[in-house]
């Protein structure tokens, strides 16, 4: 029999910690040994035998959280925002004293979400026509949302590699706005709801066809299989892996 | 057994005048009297027995087609473009001296599409939030589509007669277009696609739900279920009807 | 200045009665004056001085409640089940004897919900074709939904009125269950997903369209604004009502 | 400048022929140098300088055809259904005389209805449930339609290699036939619209996230882009391929 995977989650207390709680007790081939909040010391990972620590904290506090848990041998997976180059540059240099030690840093977690970004984009190359649709809750204060940006620009630059065509639009008549925004040249809409979470749609189409797929996050817990995915698989994955989609098997 | 109704076309050589010469063979309670061209003489309508006419000209001649039935007791079902108010007045005018006739006027036969705007202005009282998606090929050079426009109004209406507030939007960092175009103050977001032909979507969303009526109208094949339906029903609305939802029975 | 409704939630320590006394607090024109758990005397309704009541109770005390607040004047909104045809005859009776006071009885307040199904009965008299696909969570027992077979029985009773013929089908060879369960001739599909809540589509077609009618509820919240709409109304609806439709202005 | 591809299709006067024939004409890389109907003898393929076959013919005649293209060093693009493994077999044998070409058979020229399957197949791995629902005009005979089935076999052997658990189901109490047929334990579900074409919608389900893969066909034009692509790709993949997934670069 394995043993179980002895993990320490950093940020417990905020939303996302507690739900990354609740999922690690849940899981039965893991064991939670610490959940620490902001004033609690580094030093009880150690002492708690940790081994894989999951960081949902700050921007200002993740990257000394991240290179204390790589000095102590610790693999890390990190839902944390602010991880910018000079940042990334930096882990990866440490990481290379630890050669054995893996680092995920994710944007995103929800698996179904990942998936979708990336199949829109294989597709993208044998359309003649892609665009997105966002819908989001209607408290949300930027358009398009930052996955739909991110998405149109993976759409773009898989169609320039490819070679195709923009998308055609006979268009010469608009009320300002019909046509949404361009995010290097894909049209992008976004809907505000009152009702909705955080949902996406990717419509691609050629003669006679259309190709839709579409991204529902109901709610926050559609996060935790991605972080349980990642902490089976990040010792498997020495080094920094930026992004969810390294570890799924889409090439198979 | 009830007797056949002896039906005309007129604009019969067109690509909506053929569709409609082939669905009356096709109905079996109508009979197919004349099917007139664009130099075929009215006169003919009156040889050939016609009781019902359907116009499916152009705006040049539809108004001279239209009279002419009236003055010689022929309903009238009408689907031809350029009906202003001037004309409707006229119309108007000259059905008062023959009570018995009726005309019907509808710039969109496709019933589905018309239920769905009926729907959607009957819904958009009771949701906080509504938009508008409509997809088309992208052949199309206006958008929003007219369809959608007058959708978007009737939902502002309705909105604006029971005092709802405008749906919430916290939007305050958007790339240009990215809400779409607003219509009476109701956003409205156009997509063209390759492979579409006619699409709309009305989306209602209130505290934890969501009601989505769509209409897609593949083929222009749609419209003659409504061309029919305005035949068999026009006798029995005498004067000027104008719009199919007229002889539709929603308030059941 | 019009006065607030002095509202009572029988109940509220319930799931939904605590969504019913959280939505009545937040109301404007609301007063919550009682909330009544399942040992508190219905007196209290009284030194209370309760106008509205709430009933979101169990079928084994609903009826009590009812009568209890009709016999006091008081009017009434119901979401408890267990209303058979008996305790609505008895009821009907008691309010003979207070003739100002309402009663609404509904087994549904998700005015997505409830709009869906009513348009879906319009709407299906006229089209060759319609089928209705339910989708809900894992953990649901039944199949179909309570909901999609009323709305399918509603369907097919406006179709057997209409006279329209039954849906098309030339299926000779099929796997059984693919073409889902018949409810009164009309198909329904029971889909069941991790993710879910609860979710209808009804799809109607005929030549080149079709109409799709879909209601998602994503949250226990979807009921709040059907039970607030029903306590404004009910004092304007003397006598029995049941379900949520009567008050829906759905023939304008 | 690349010379363009000399193309001969066989089958020119059947439906996907002639849609063949144009789509052909239309590329401004082919040259259609022969379109031979069921009577035209092959030898015309040698006389008219074919390098390039489509055969989009019969069951019957299928077989000779491409052998007759292999023996003379033309490559082939199958879209004719009845190559049982035994057929296969003999196939792959030829070409291993003829080295250096190559032979595409492909089920399905679709490129969207191609990439869901692969897309859902790959996605499936990752979620608690999935389950899928095939709509189509009501004069098909069978049910579930043979893609819906392939894909339901496809998603059932990719989750019991990544030994993912059945799709939860609570169900204790069904109508005959809600829950749809099972196909390898995946539940299938099959719609009868009339104004449908051909569609497909894989829905994953996972806690608190959904993910829908849906194909619309609308028209037989869809396969015209699959054809082209499998024309420009054939010399390129010398020996036998069976599926047009072989050609599509989803492992990027």
């Amino acid at each position: 029999m394995s043993e179980k995977l002895a993990v320490a989650v950093l940020g417990a207390a905020g939303r996302m910690g507690s739900e990354a709680v609740a999922a690690v007790e849940a899981a039965e081939d893991m064991e939670l040994v610490a959940a620490l909040g902001r004033t609690d010391p580094l030093e009880t990972l150690v002492s708690a035998g940790a081994r894989y620590v999951v960081d949902l904290t700050v921007p200002d506090s993740t990257e000394a959280n991240v290179r204390f848990a790589v000095e102590h041998g610790m693999h890390a997976v990190v839902g944390t925002t602010g991880w910018d180059a000079e940042r990334l540059g930096r882990l990866a240099d440490l990481l290379e004293t630890s050669p054995g030690t893996g680092v995920l840093i994710a944007p995103n977690f929800a698996l179904g979400s990942v998936l979708a970004s990336a199949f829109a984009a294989k597709a993208a190359r044998y359309f003649e026509s892609v665009e997105l649709i966002e819908l989001h809750h209607p408290d949300k204060v930027d358009a398009p949302s930052g996955t739909a940006v991110r998405t149109a620009q993976l759409i773009a630059a898989a169609r320039a590699e490819a070679g195709v065509a923009p998308s055609p639009d006979a268009t010469t008549k608009a009320l300002p706005g019909a046509r949404g925004a361009e995010v290097d040249g894909v049209h992008v809409h976004s809907v505000r709801l009152r009702g909705l979470v955080a949902h996406q749609e990717v419509l691609l189409g050629g003669p006679g066809e259309q190709l839709t797929i579409r991204h529902d996050s109901f709610d926050r817990a559609s996060f935790m299989p991605g972080v349980l995915l990642g902490l089976r698989q990040v010792a498997g994955h020495p080094g920094l892996t930026v992004g969810l989609d390294g570890y799924l098997n889409l090439n198979d």
